[in-house]
């Protein structure tokens, strides 16, 4: 235990934290996901948004390209970005939730090849963002925080529970 | 500049761009709540959820409270933070915007007094929920971009655009 907090304790939060903290809002939206009605999915809409499977391919997109922007230095354009979000490829719960399984697991492995120093760097992300490595993070994660609330409003007004915001597990 | 490239290279993130991106969504929050209605700042709803208001008021009591309470080591307790959330003391958009103004110099205040070890130290948050400081402050970040977001809802079944979610200046 202790060279584990004598590390970490230099840091605000480690690169390990932070992906923990990453995975930790993906499995609740994953369990989002899992909330809503196979056709609600889809189709559901308040107030001329998106339907939350549309949010969930923009999530997708995001972090799946954009961690392996990070690692690789080798970006996709918006506009191929925009069309992996707009599109539904899944067309049923369980593909979408075998898409989100594939973009977990490839968060973990760039993840893995990420090195410290890089969350400083300067980077311009999708050819078209420019920012710090650590602020583009937090971004993605801050984006998908937000729509999967726009998703738990879907669910409330369908009469459904969301699953608690405090678990992470 | 060189010499903060060279102290920031070492953190993922530093308490000071902790700090600024904290502040950066409350000040995004504080455009949500300048877009809505007076009115239906504390009525309008979607799906049996609280008014936005009322929101605005539990973000307030965890951020204001908490803040202070990692720095003093002195808690008030969940049922005091319930009192906190569920009131709407401020009943005009200007005296809510107003307490949003302390809460934002509150934070800045309690900030300067935080020592970057204690990201890491194990606190009992309203003598209630245990966990990391960081983690701490991650959660109350994420519980307001959670519930702006579905302010932003409310907003859009209003047929009001809402502020532009990348925009933190």
């Amino acid at each position: 235990m202790e060279p584990k907090v004598k590390a970490a304790v230099k840091q605000v939060i480690t690169p390990a934290e932070l992906l923990n903290h990453w995975q930790g809002h993906r499995r609740l939206t994953r369990r989002t996901i899992e909330a809503f009605p196979e056709e609600q999915l889809f189709t559901y809409s308040v107030g001329g948004m998106r339907p939350f499977a549309v949010m969930v391919n923009e999530m997708m997109g995001l972090s799946a390209a954009g961690i392996k922007g990070i690692v690789t230095g080798e970006w996709i354009s918006v506009k191929e970005l925009d069309y992996l979000s707009g599109k539904s490829a899944a067309t049923t719960k369980e593909e979408l939730l075998a898409q989100w399984d594939t973009v977990t697991d490839e968060i973990d492995n760039c993840w893995a090849q990420l090195l410290p120093e890089q969350f400083h760097e300067n980077i311009l992300a999708f050819n078209t963002w420019e920012g710090e490595t650590y602020a583009m993070v937090l971004y993605w994660i801050d984006n998908e925080i937000h729509h999967r609330a726009q998703g738990y409003v879907y669910l409330r007004s369908l009469g459904i529970e969301p699953p608690a915001f405090w678990n992470r597990a």
